[in-house]
Formats: C-alpha cells, structure tokens, sequence
C-alpha cells in the first residue's frame, strides 16, 4: 500500500506518519518509483505499536526507540524483551536514597516479596516506587493503613499470572511488546478507576445503606 | 519548633515550606518574635499531609487546596468528605461521549458492576477513566486481554472492602479524609508498583526458571 494508504488503515495522520519514518522508528517503505514507496502488513502492524507506546503510554521518541530495538532484536531472550518494555513504561521516582525511613521502606518491600517467593530486580525503577509508596504509609502516622501493603501484596500475586499469561499467549515477540505495554499502561489505569468504583460501593453501602440498588 | 526545624523534621526543604505558607495549604505558626514563629505537630502531620497530596499523589496546589478544605469542613457529613477527597484524587479523563466503543465501553462497565450488587455513582470520574481504559482494551485489537478485565473487578472488591474498613477505623472525620486521601492515592501507586513488581517476578519465572531465588 501506499503511505496515503497506511495513514487510512492506521488512523495515523500522514505528517506523523513521516515523522516516524524521519525518526526512523517506522522502517522505510520498499521503493517503487522515483518519489513512491510500498509499504505492508508489518508496517502497519509496527505503526500500530508505535502509537501505543506514545499516545498511550507517553513514551518519549528515545524511550519508544528502545523498545522497539528490544523488540527487534532476535538474539534477545523473551524475558529480557519484556523486561525492557517494562522498563520504558514504569513510571520514574527520584529514590530518596540518604532518607532513612526510605531504606527501611525498601528493604520491607523486599523482605515481603522474597516471603513470598518473588524475584525482584534489585535495580528495578518499581522497586524504587513501592519502596516511596511505602515510605509514605509508614510515615504518614496512620498505622491503620499498614494491614493494607499486605492486602496489595495478596492482590497483585494471582492478578500477575493472568496477566503473564494473557500476554505471552499473544504468540509472535512484537505483539507480546504491544501487549505488555498496552497490558501495562490500560491494565493499570483500569485497575485503579475499578478500585475507585469499589471503593465508592463499598463506602455507600457502609455509610448511607439507603442508597443501595434495588 | 521554628521553621528551619519543621523543614529539618519532615525533610521539606525550607523554601518548598515557606512556598506553601504563602499558598495557605501550610497554615502560619504562633508569631513568637517580629521575625519568627513557633511550628507544632500539627504542623508537621499537616505537611506530611501535604507532601504526599504533591509529590506521590502528583496534586495541583489547587486541588491539594480543594482536599485539604474539605478535611477541614467540620460541617461537611462523613460520606460527603470521603467523596470530596475520592473525587480531588481521581485522575480526570476527557471522555469521548461521542465515540460509540467509549459508549458501549461505559455500559460494559456499568453492568458489570450491577452484576456484582456494586453501588455506582453515574456521573463519577472513575466511572469516565474504566470507559476510557475497557475501551482501549476492547479496541486494541489483542482479545487474550479481555478476559483481564473480569481479573480486575474481582481483585479490586475485597480490596475495597478491607481499604474503606481500614480509613473508617481511623476515627475523627479530618482523619477519615486525611485516610481516604492517603490511602487513595499513595495506595494506589503502592497497588501499581507492585503489580509490577510481581508481573516482573511471574515473568522470570515463566521464561528463565534459573533466575529464581535460591
């Protein structure tokens, strides 16, 4: 098809289309004439994935880039793929390394995983975001809401399988890429708007048992 | 305590202190001298409050402003402060009414939720963020995902139960909201960092069995 065409089948505007051609993200069509290129199946298909990882996941250029050369390469173990589209798409805290209650928190958060079996990457930016989230629980003076890493811990165990599951059933290596970052970044957005919803359910029926459905 | 002590305590550095005195988030101390005044711990549970509203909840000055005045309504009843904080916390989607996937996005969820007896609010953010990611997973074109969203509506209801049990165990009505927001948003990046924590974990394991831990 022609770049029009792939503009069309994509929804991809055709100057953005360029631009990912320009930044090389997209590879160059197969030439057909002078001013003229072919492109197919597997274009649209990358351009696919490249609009996932940007509009969807906010990836910059250079972060889509590393992804998509992790996904390219054919010498790269399946693990170590998915690792580097999980890289590119967690989400970024500056550890607060020389706080105290910061340490503790992180090494709570790897005592609890590795109770439970886990294999955490010890350099991992999740880790550094579980290790902030806990910080803030144990420091906010609320032990109420300490009982409640060890409910996310029960929650994300059996979640995760399915999760792994439903991705690497996605067969080729580029769709389990599209599939751990669109499984990533939506899953984890519908993960927490249903946890909002319940969480609202679940106030209601214990506050106002009045509004309760019929 | 003077300010230089409160900055020191909670880690806050003195202009970020003084930043939000001038904002009203932080209320002044008692003027002890022409040039000073005296910070007690209300104070410091006040900017811990607000430390974690900014910095992990990512919160505007004006929507930390909204929560903070709703935590400090004495008139305002319980379930009102609790949804006043919840909707200051939940991330606004643009949602696109007009898409007829995000219509038909919207009523899976609303049914779903029926299904399982959940009391829903029509007009919630949350309700506008699950239409946005369901209809991001139905239109991604990868069906082995669509099973994960049945996943997520049974991982999240009894958390719901044991997070709203935990804040309302907290007592007085400011430490209710005080609970909520916490519990909202540093939960949820807890919920999200470990999900991916143990995604990675499932994974290693799935792929590269000699990579667990002895």
């Amino acid at each position: 098809m022609r770049i029009s065409e792939l503009s069309a089948a994509s929804g991809v505007p055709l100057p953005t289309v360029k631009y990912y051609l320009r930044e090389g993200l997209l590879p160059a069509g197969e030439r057909t004439a002078r001013n003229q290129a072919d492109y197919d199946g597997g274009h649209l298909a990358r351009l696919r994935l490249i609009r996932a990882l940007i509009e969807i996941g906010g990836l910059s250029i250079a972060d889509t880039r590393a992804v998509l050369a992790a996904s390219d390469d054919p010498e790269l173990p399946l693990n170590e793929m998915m690792g580097a589209a999980h890289e590119a798409v967690t989400r970024r805290v500056a550890p607060n390394r020389g706080d105290p209650a910061w340490s503790d928190a992180r090494a709570l958060v790897v005592e609890m995983a590795e109770q439970r079996g886990w294999h955490i990457e010890p350099h991992g930016p999740a880790l550094d975001q579980a290790a902030d989230a806990v910080a803030a629980v144990l420091t906010a003076d609320m032990p109420e809401l300490h009982p409640l890493i060890d409910v996310y811990f029960d929650a994300v165990e059996p979640m995760a399988h399915r999760e792994v599951e439903a991705v690497l059933s996605m067969g080729t290596a580029d769709q389990v890429v599209r599939g751990v970052v669109i499984g990533t970044i939506v899953g984890e957005s519908l993960l927490n708007a249903l946890r909002l919803l319940a969480q609202q359910s679940v106030s209601i029926k214990l506050l106002d048992p009045d509004k309760l459905p019929r």
